[in-house]
């Protein structure tokens, strides 16, 4: 309960954008490094900063004079100015008193590059919240520890052991990339860089003592120079600002990447103890970065692949691709890649078609995918991939030329200048003219075909994108809610009818009812209801009616609603000696040509996780509801639900008519409030909502609220795993 | 229906193996080039032959005293000797009549590398017709046309232009590379041998007029030399042999690995315009994979990549990756890649854990993913390594080592050196040290953990390859429902009632039921078969008898039998003017805890497909049905079914009962026979199948068999698809 009851750690994007100090930390002016040496990581990160950081260095160490030629300090009190960083490579257990030290003297931030803290036992651990402490309560801010630190490429400081002293500088460009891990954050590196990417920024998070990957992010996101943002970590602190941060990138056109380690539960078990800290389900993952519009990538080397084709700043408006080749087979199998990654490789306008044909040999293909054949005359393919390029019928173009001329070459070069439209350039081995160009190249076709995919997916993305105001709350509302809660004092769950008089608050159709206290009662509401009725007994004892036989349906005339109530009281009482019957509810029964469930849970990690799926019985079986964190907006509810449909009822030609979806999209809105303004109820269990024409109704309900006996909600959800 | 009712071209593996002078053309000791010459196709071809060619080679080239110095011959009739082989390069319509020259004059087989076949048109069609038709009749072996020929890198044979003859030869090793498309066969091999797999055989089978895929296989697979298979194709030729070659393959422990192209819909549609040959459907030829034994790989790049970790001869014998690094990160990365692909990346033993951590630092992770951070002694890289590779509790191990040192590498080798387990080493850039001790090198971790588990997965393969015989037909029990099926003549499909008797004489339990003719007789039949019964209204007009109103159920007691039957028959001869009612079916109500499918649909590629599902309306919401080809064994029979159980119905807790399951399996295996004794019966959908305890029964079945009015199959298909 703890992420969603806490407030935000930073607010509005633009106060992200602008954390206290840590605009100084990141481009510093003035730089101090703490256990400066003439070998190991105090001599690589020492180098690294001499060999062109445009500022002042300052090397500290009581034990030389000077290091590398510079002069040394003994101590961070001796420094002749506050400077903006200091970057400690000393052991762990006095970094401590050194940050507190360089806090006090005012300088602008640390880097903690030593290992050795909450990794390393409970000594580590008091050390390592001793900084987090000293940078919450002093605008002080810290990266790491036990990271490798980062690069600023645009302002040559290289305030890292992430690249060789010795070795070049990779040339900056437009991308980012953020590691929590900092040994794989520099094979990342090596990988994207030998890759060609234009890597412009490095940063490494670490342990997260303070600076975490989100609120990295935050800053990074804002430059200017940073286009693109490759990432990989294993925990996610700092939810909401992840998310807001996300979402901003979204607006700002940006893609950031990600790879995240703990996705299933071989993966999980080995990032929990690593990080000690809650890997979250990867089904709320996978739904908040599509809601928020995070582009995932199954493996480092598929996030390099696109971050080469999202380098070029080219994006794809739809999602057709023209493919050229020189063998139908190759063409089928990229076709297959295609529709697998969301493209289509659709045939081209016909007169595109007759012009590219009268370029070819009779038996060659130029539909899409065009195969020019073996027997094609290699003087025609500058223009057949010039008429593909532009052909109106295609978004982007992929040739496929195993091994390339170095006329093709040239002439892939000359057409990718003369284009906007974004290419991928499949070639066994690269062609230099084709880097040269800035045209991404790929060494297998499928690896092609799916950062195009790629593109198009973030393009879509764009344009589904839209942030959901947190509603305003209402006062009375709650203060309504929150007496029906507490009227019968702490409790596991809230009865049926309680749960429903919440959920009609928040705009939830439910059925008709009446809670009655004895058979005459219940004779007289069943009469009231019309046609024929359901009897449910309420107690606190039975969260779930049908399993105990607490349910008596499709009672109808007085005898038979009389003789219902008696029969199951007494089954019940015997059933259950000494069991508290609150009452029991007399319910209309209501038809349904499908029935739909809605619920709320709180993740761990994100919060208030709102689900839509198939309801009835056939939840359990068919499983696959789609989740939105709350808040949403109701275009986003509405896409649920036409999700749903599609995915499951579409199959069985039985899905909801226009006017149902929206209902059902307002029921997600309302629970998506309740979320937001009740943040006792840990878990809403809708199930099923009955749809029948223009009859919709939750027919049954549970709410859990926290605050009750302890390991009641265990006991709910034990019971409901049970059923 | 032409696929399953031909004969299979070939008999038991052995006779594949030995198809007629198949051997003579692959390992040819004399070979005539006709269309032999100094440039173009005709060069690259001779010359690549001539450069160590081990047989006696002869230009055939009417122009030309000689070629590249060797005497050359007017014709192939003017040749000194029959040879083995005939490679021919003329144009496409000048090839018939050498070829049947060539078979005139007793040369052994023909290698046509030429175009312009029936990829061209009607006149290259016809031209190869007349090639597919001298093959069959005269037993004369003919690969091609429109291919780029092959390498028998064995006996140094280069009849192919795929690889240049100023290039190198590939190593001869353990692989066979085998690929439909000439072009693209070519750019696998580049790929592969820059990927560091050992290429002994190459052959590309391009228009297939005679040799196809399938037939080539069965021919490689035999060869002591191949090791290991990779293919790609588009068209499945000769099914029946490539399911008993993929079969054999098996048997004899040799992986046979596939790319195919045109799964997808926009594939299918490229690669049937491509090879004009039909592309099948993907769920079946998933399921025929699974039965048979053929291992998928998703793109030509993960096809080589799994060579790599096959060409070592290394097996996994379980599923167990002790993972080795410095980072946590990239550890939780590879233990999620490692649950995606099948493994596990299970703790170490206890004692093996306390001997890894004593060479480690104490914050290291001993338990696996083994995480030595970076502030490792990198002496102790080589024990720790060997541990883990000793250690009982893995089958193979993965280090990560980013850029490796000279020493790791040499630690590597020697500790690879010196055990039998498979290990995939995940480095940025190659090692050579690493290459020399052929130890399978991938520069991302995650591809690397995929090739571990293409091992996993082929021994898995094989513990539960089984070849299912053929049953024997029942020659009595084939008369007795052909008499049943003809009993009302020709007809788009057969009357539940007798759907039901077939199904029994396949030991499939039905309920139990009477055809009446009037309501008394209803009456008396309902009073016999007790308890509440069905009525079921039997006419041709009607297959789906729920959507048309021919159905009552749940009816007892002889006024409501009577009453029902007579409302029955009123309802639909008012609904469905002049409808001949064939009768009324009494039908014992079933009840049902878990209702299941069986079905037969004939593939247009692979014949008869025998489907378990979820019964009743959750087939079309959930769908998922798992296939099986016929004929299969009672186990693979049961496997289909736990699946499905597994898949759907595990999760709602209503799983069948060993028991249940048994008798749900021999259902499948009754119509597994009717599918293969009864090839005039087009499709059979039973469903539901009601389990209820011991209570099994088929409740509803519809069987479509050929010869019916023409397009009464579709018409009863579109019903169907109405409902």
């Amino acid at each position: 309960m703890e992420q969603q009851t806490a407030a935000p750690e930073a607010g509005a994007p633009s106060d992200l954008a602008s954390q206290v100090g840590v605009e100084r930390l990141f481009a510093p002016e003035s730089v101090a490094v703490v256990g400066a040496s003439e070998q190991g990581l105090g001599h690589m990160v020492f180098a690294n900063l001499l060999r062109d950081f445009p500022g002042t260095l300052y090397p500290v160490n009581p034990r030389r004079p000077e290091v590398l030629g510079v002069k040394a300090y003994p101590t961070v009190d001796d420094l002749p100015e506050a400077v903006d960083m200091a970057v400690i490579l000393v052991p762990a257990l006095q970094v401590p008193d050194i940050v507190e030290r360089c806090a006090a003297r005012g300088i602008g931030g640390a880097l903690v590059l030593a290992a050795g803290f909450a990794e390393a036992g409970p000594e580590g651990k008091a050390a390592q919240e001793r900084m987090t402490n000293l940078a919450r309560t002093s605008a002080f801010p810290i990266i790491g520890p036990n990271c490798n630190g980062f690069m600023n490429g645009y302002r040559t400081t290289l305030a890292t052991f992430a690249i060789p002293p010795t070795s070049d500088r990779p040339t900056p460009g437009p991308i980012a990339l953020i590691s929590q891990s900092g040994g794989f954050g520099a094979y990342i590196m090596e990988k994207a860089v030998v890759g060609g990417l234009q890597v412009g920024w490095y940063l490494s998070t670490g342990n997260e003592a303070d600076m975490n990957v989100a609120r990295s992010l935050a800053y990074l996101i804002e430059r200017p120079e940073v286009k693109v943002v490759l990432s990989f970590f294993e925990a996610i602190r700092s939810p909401e600002v992840f998310l807001q941060v996300v979402s901003r990138a979204a607006e700002l056109g940006k893609p950031i990447m990600a790879v995240k380690a703990g996705r299933t539960s071989e993966g999980a078990r080995a990032a929990v103890s690593h990080t000690a800290s809650i890997a979250g389900s990867s089904e709320v993952y996978d739904a908040v970065c599509r809601q928020y519009g995070l582009l995932q990538a199954g493996s480092v080397e598929e996030m390099v692949d696109f971050g080469l084709a999202f380098q070029t700043g080219r994006r794809m408006s739809g999602r057709r691709v023209g493919v050229l080749t020189a063998s139908g087979g190759a063409g089928a199998l990229m076709a297959d890649a295609a529709e697998m990654a969301g493209l289509t490789v659709p045939p081209l306008p016909q007169p595109d078609q007759d012009k590219l044909a009268a370029l070819m040999p009779s038996f060659a293909s130029a539909a899409n995918p065009v195969d020019h054949t073996g027997a094609f005359n290699p003087a025609n393919f500058e223009p057949v991939l010039d008429g593909l390029t532009q052909s109106s019928g295609v978004d982007a173009v992929l040739p496929l030329v195993w091994v390339i001329r170095d006329a093709e070459a040239d002439a892939v070069k000359r057409i990718y200048a003369a284009t906007d439209k974004p290419m991928a350039v499949a070639v066994t081995i690269a062609a230099p003219v084709l880097a040269e160009g800035g045209i991404p190249t790929y060494s297998d076709p499928a690896r092609a075909v799916r950062a195009l995919g790629a593109l198009a997916r973030h393009s879509a993305m764009l344009r589904a994108h839209e942030r959901a105001p947190v509603p305003a709350p209402d006062p009375d509302r709650v203060s309504r809610v929150r007496q029906l809660l507490a009227k019968d004092g702490p409790r596991p769950f809230v009865l049926e009818s309680v749960a429903k008089q919440v959920l009609a608050e928040y705009g939830v159709p439910v059925s008709r009812e009446t809670v009655v206290g004895s058979a005459a009662e219940a004779a007289a509401a069943a009469e009231q209801i019309g046609g024929r009725v359901a009897l449910k007994l309420l107690s606190y004892r039975l969260p779930h009616k049908s399993d105990s036989g607490a349910l008596r349906l499709g009672l109808s005339g007085e005898a038979a609603v009389r003789g219902g109530y008696e029969d199951m009281v007494r089954d019940i009482s015997a059933a259950f000696p000494g069991i508290e019957i609150e009452g029991v509810l007399v319910q209309e029964m209501v038809p349904a040509s499908v029935e739909i469930s809605c619920g709320l849970q709180r993740d761990p990690v994100f919060g208030p996780m709102v689900a839509v799926g198939l309801g009835g019985t056939l939840i359990e079986i068919v499983g696959g509801a789609v989740l939105l964190r709350a808040p949403f907006t109701h275009r986003q509810a509405r896409e649920a639900v036409d999700l749903i449909c599609d995915r499951r009822l579409g199959r069985a030609s039985r899905g909801l008519s226009q006017a149902q979806a929206e209902i059902i999209a307002g029921v997600l809105t309302g629970v998506g409030a309740l979320a937001l303004e009740l943040l006792e109820v840990e878990s809403v269990d809708i199930n099923p909502i009955r749809v029948d024409g223009d009859v919709i109704r939750a027919v049954d309900a549970l709410i859990v609220v926290a605050g009750g006996p302890a390991g009641a909600a265990d006991a709910v959800a034990a019971g409901a795993a049970s059923t």
